[in-house]
């Protein structure tokens, strides 16, 4: 299996000339010049790459790409490993958070599941595109083979071009998995070149000598590792199926002109891989939240990412992607129906 | 004319009894116990406060309190002083950033016009309650009589009145009123006891220069107003009609048992004289985000306050209120909507 094409292809740029017309459009409405802030930017983001005067964001696609990890079998999560075919269960059933966040929003839903060393029972709403019973131990071994990862991104590839056959204008992954951010903490460790000490975090509920024991775990992970920073290398050697999977879905959305808002740490990881094979990736992506898992941070500068949320958020499946939906979606109703000066016969500010 | 009641008067206490039914239930939600951030204290302090176990959030009412400014003679705004009555007819007319956010969030949206210079033409769906044309210039004298005062408390109270007959679940006040900043900043450095240069900013748009001759006129107007930390003094010596309206509807939401949703600069003034009468008052705020205007800090943390939101916004309008009411709503649906461990058939983590 290849990669999919998007991994090697240019992406399309940004419209520049629709950007310019959003950023015009902004100085006319009838408030202050930059009064609205962070929205500002988001609409006129959203204009230059949806090449349209109108930017909006529905219908929007959000996809939960789940899976086990090896690793778990050196006691690195506060929860068991069977939790993540339960909560596969949970997402199908409506009542996790991304379920009520996904039905509120009015946003479509799908659970993918890349492969769980529990059972997880025939559900109608749950793909089952199952690689392994979970990936390799990374501790000791490449979590995945070549093949593997090449699955797991053209899974996530599959998931943008669905994205885009039903129209969706906004692409919002989310991520479940026992044990993944001992993955993705190994991930932006050896991308960034930082130490386990500087990045790893309590996950779902770890305490401190759980968060020590992480460490010490990533730490025989990047040496059996070594010094190789190419980001499908490094995928395969640290990464989990899902989160290939969000990096092929991010990189598949944007080939297919789809803007992604990126939820906390482990997508923002699975972005970082993106960005690293194809930094004109970059322009596609909107971040919704800073984590409270301490990583994040060193992961969003890298990507020289401002989040629009920063509420202490550390719940995984999109969830704080979810919450800033609303966000966009009021960033592109001012754009598109505040009045103008000029048509509300307000008297502008004498500037410029 | 009397005060409102509520300005005398004990207001109801948030029930304890259902904010620790709702913490409880917090901790059995399908998610790792605190992974929903602040969007957990959300729902708890409003289940505390509504007396549910069922937190809620609409039906949402925002009213805008629009007047003039008599300190605009000092030459203190960015903006000719007849951009406010121009304001009052393109909230009306749906083209005002509020107008088309309250839409967006089928919110019922009230404007209240307490006195402006301009002429406002007679509007459907604005409410003539004016008082005067604008303030008096509060660098030179009182900006408003003990009358006037209470005439604006009152129109607040009514407004909040109006919100209960409708059965709204959240309150929103927004301002309109060109040079507001200057008298929000007199007012929250006569309560605070601060000086102009560490409070004053550029509200809509004041160049460095500009700044400056606003702190030369808020020194003034402190020199004349004094040492009287009387919250009803403050108001009517350095207050606008509309910031004494919002301090009336602000009370009279939470004395009426409703939650209130706090934006900016000039509605946390507002709020902050209301809480110098009533400390009680404090626990029904919710605030919405924080200001660009540098003031706002301050303010903020005279009240303990931490906001959901930090997009840089300094629109005014109850516009970052109302850019905020998704997360509560998205807090609201978290708590009533998901399930929880036992009910998923997901292990919970082994603790306490």
């Amino acid at each position: 299996m290849p990669l999919p094409s998007c991994w090697t292809q240019p992406l399309p740029p940004s419209d520049t000339h629709f950007c310019e017309r959003a950023r015009q459009r902004q100085h006319v409405l009838t408030k202050p010049r930059g009064s609205l802030g962070q929205l500002e930017d988001v609409a006129i983001t959203l204009a230059g790459l949806q090449r349209t005067q109108h930017p909006q964001v529905d219908p929007v696609r959000i996809a939960v790409f789940a899976a086990d990890h090896g690793v778990c079998a050196e006691g690195v999560s506060a929860y068991p490993q069977e939790v993540t075919a339960q909560m596969i269960a949970n997402f199908a059933s409506g009542g996790a958070a991304i379920s009520v966040l996904a039905r509120e929003l009015g946003a479509s839903l799908e659970v993918v599941n890349l492969g769980t060393v529990g059972d997880v029972p025939p559900l109608t709403d749950v793909r089952d595109e199952q690689i392994a019973a979970g990936t390799a131990n990374l501790a000791t071994t490449d979590a995945m083979t070549p093949g593997q990862l090449e699955q797991a991104l053209a899974s996530g590839d599959r998931a943008a071009a669905r994205a885009a056959d039903d129209g969706c204008r906004l692409f919002v992954g989310g991520d479940m998995g026992i044990g993944n951010t001992t993955s993705a903490t190994a991930v932006a460790c050896a991308l960034l070149e930082q130490s386990p000490e500087n990045l790893a975090g309590p996950g779902t509920g770890l305490d401190a000598a759980g968060v020590s024991r992480k460490c010490e775990v990533i730490a025989r992970a990047l040496a059996r590792h070594g010094n190789n920073r190419d980001p499908l290398a490094v995928a395969a050697s640290l990464g989990g199926f899902e989160i290939a999977a969000l990096a092929g879905a991010i990189l598949g959305s944007a080939a297919r002109g789809i803007p992604v808002l990126v939820d906390g740490f482990i997508v923002s990881v699975a972005a970082l891989v993106a960005v690293r094979q194809q930094p004109q990736l970059r322009q596609w992506l909107v971040f919704a939240h800073r984590s409270a898992e301490p990583g994040h941070q060193a992961v969003l500068d890298a990507m020289n990412a401002r989040p629009l949320l920063d509420l202490g958020m550390r719940l995984g499946e999109g969830s704080g992607a979810a919450v800033a939906v609303p966000l966009l979606r009021s960033a592109c109703a001012l754009h598109n129906q505040m009045a103008s000066f000029a048509d509300a016969g307000v008297t502008d500010k004498n500037e410029d």
